[in-house]
């Protein structure tokens, strides 16, 4: 209980230090800047930030806005996301270059991407501006990967958590090190907040991959979607180790060829339910859940590092 | 003749640590930015920087990739003004996102801004970090601006000077900034080639909006592009000058409604020639030079200064 009133104070003055970051854009991008986190979002990323510098005892407030610059990092790659995906909404919401165009919104993400880095060049630490700009690198190449291997039944398992960890765990791993490097944690300390972080990242995508399955009524998405969209992920790895060499090669040419009707396609999704490959990848995401807690052991005892295994908790039981 | 030996020899190690930056990149990226380097260009950008550190007595050859840095930021740039625009062609060559795809090249500009960032991180000084940010913001910034202003006949000349100096001048301003700060120049010093810079860009673009004018035989590029596309230039200005309130308010309505016909349009060029609104357009460039050219008398007397000079007749004697 108490860390929800915890939550809820370091999410408000996360929220404070963002509209100040958003009001001081440049007043061609503000509209669009605001628009995108007037949507909401859970913060996870300057929430890790806090958290870390707070577990290594750090109390300045001027963490907040170093926390809000990889929310920043974070809303210019959906920015570019949801115009090569073509999305029409996010969070609900109008996505930002339906209502702006796609002319402003490509280049809004750009000046946000800049901002990032100039939020960070006030703290004088080359060290800010090597971990995000790494993480801004790992995140785009990882969605290039992942695109460039769109229905590729031959993508390894070692290939799709390497374009999971560049999209997602990267920005994860991020903002918990630069939460440690603020608060002048050791080495040690800074390697095992990244190390949960990652693990974390890793996580909370592949239950979105297992989310991915599950009915419309529960997550609000269609069924299946990465199945349409030709992406290989953690339940049809498993899938796959479940058929014959003789329906394998006939996915394989299905699945890459976009040729798989929609009586195949829930068919397929059946067989996912009920040969157990959601809760395998769901025990996967645990192992990697894991992996986080035990990076947490480096960390002092206090609310913060318990707002931190909590985080695992959150991952593990996400439902939607 | 000793300068142009010199360019040739300053370009080649340009060269050289670019392709030293393209090949560390990320496996994933690096064909589409050795596509776009070997398309060639001026590299008038690290060009500056490498002249200004110079011109101040640096000598290392580590002003090489910090050079590159901005030319990186600039293929970024350019990589997504070419998606904007539904460019097919970019020097000649094939553009990037006509052969690797719209979402790779979308992505591949932001890990290319993010690898300039990474390039100047080694350097360990934030003021880089400021300066480069700034100017990729800006860049953006005034693309956004002079999207929103498209087919706007009110723009007026000091909104179009605003538009110019963010899209085009300040990312040269910051090429020569970057230079100096290297060289541990004089803030005085620093304030003048950064003044250069910004002169010798805001003219680069003037001449460019006069030659756009020019007959397509000269320029290689279809005559009145500016003026059909609804982008309110110099040339523009002048004309409007000349018109009576009745023609003026005729014209303005239908170059808003874009209902302007092929030999109106063919007409206005002509009377745009007719009337010296070219020249007029290459003396407001010729002032800018001179601002620029007072500017590097800040600077000792060396061979690296009279390139800078001769960078400022170069601009004012383009005519393709």
């Amino acid at each position: 209980m108490l860390d929800k009133i915890l939550l809820k104070l370091e999410r408000d003055k996360i929220e404070t230090a963002l509209r100040a970051e958003v009001a001081a854009l440049d007043p061609i991008i503000s509209p669009l800047a605001a628009h995108i986190f007037d949507a909401g979002g859970k913060r996870l990323r300057p929430l890790l930030a806090v958290t870390c510098a707070k577990a290594f005892g750090y109390t300045a407030d001027n963490i907040y806005p170093l926390a809000c610059s990889v929310e920043l990092l974070h809303a210019a790659t959906l920015l570019h996301d949801d115009i090569l995906d073509g999305a029409k909404t996010r969070r609900g919401q109008a996505a930002s270059h339906t209502i702006f165009g796609t002319d402003t919104a490509i280049l809004s993400g750009d000046v946000m991407l800049a901002t990032t880095m100039l939020i960070l060049a006030r703290y004088n630490d080359i060290a800010f501006i090597n971990s995000v700009a790494e993480a801004a690198a790992k995140t785009a190449a990882g969605e290039v990967k992942e695109i460039q291997n769109m229905r590729n039944p031959e993508l390894s398992y070692a290939d799709y958590l390497d374009i999971i960890t560049g999209k997602t765990a990267w920005l994860a791993r991020c903002s918990c090190e630069i939460g440690a490097l603020l608060a002048a944690a050791t080495p040690q300390q800074r390697e095992a907040v990244a190390g949960y972080g990652l693990n974390l990242g890793i996580a909370f995508q592949i239950v979105d991959d297992a989310l991915d399955l599950a009915p419309e009524s529960e997550t609000g998405k269609p069924t299946g979607g990465d199945l349409r969209e030709g992406k290989m992920t953690p339940p049809l790895f498993f899938y796959l180790e479940s058929l014959d060499e003789k329906d394998k090669k006939e996915f394989k040419q299905k699945f890459a060829n976009s040729s798989l009707d929609e009586t195949e396609l829930n068919k397929i999704i059946a067989a996912m339910h009920d040969q157990g490959c959601i809760s395998r990848t769901r025990k996967m995401a645990d192992e990697h859940l894991q992996k986080a807690q035990n990076f947490l052991s480096e960390l002092p005892e206090n609310k913060y590092k318990n707002i931190l295994l909590q985080l695992t908790h959150y991952v593990q039981q996400r439902n939607h």
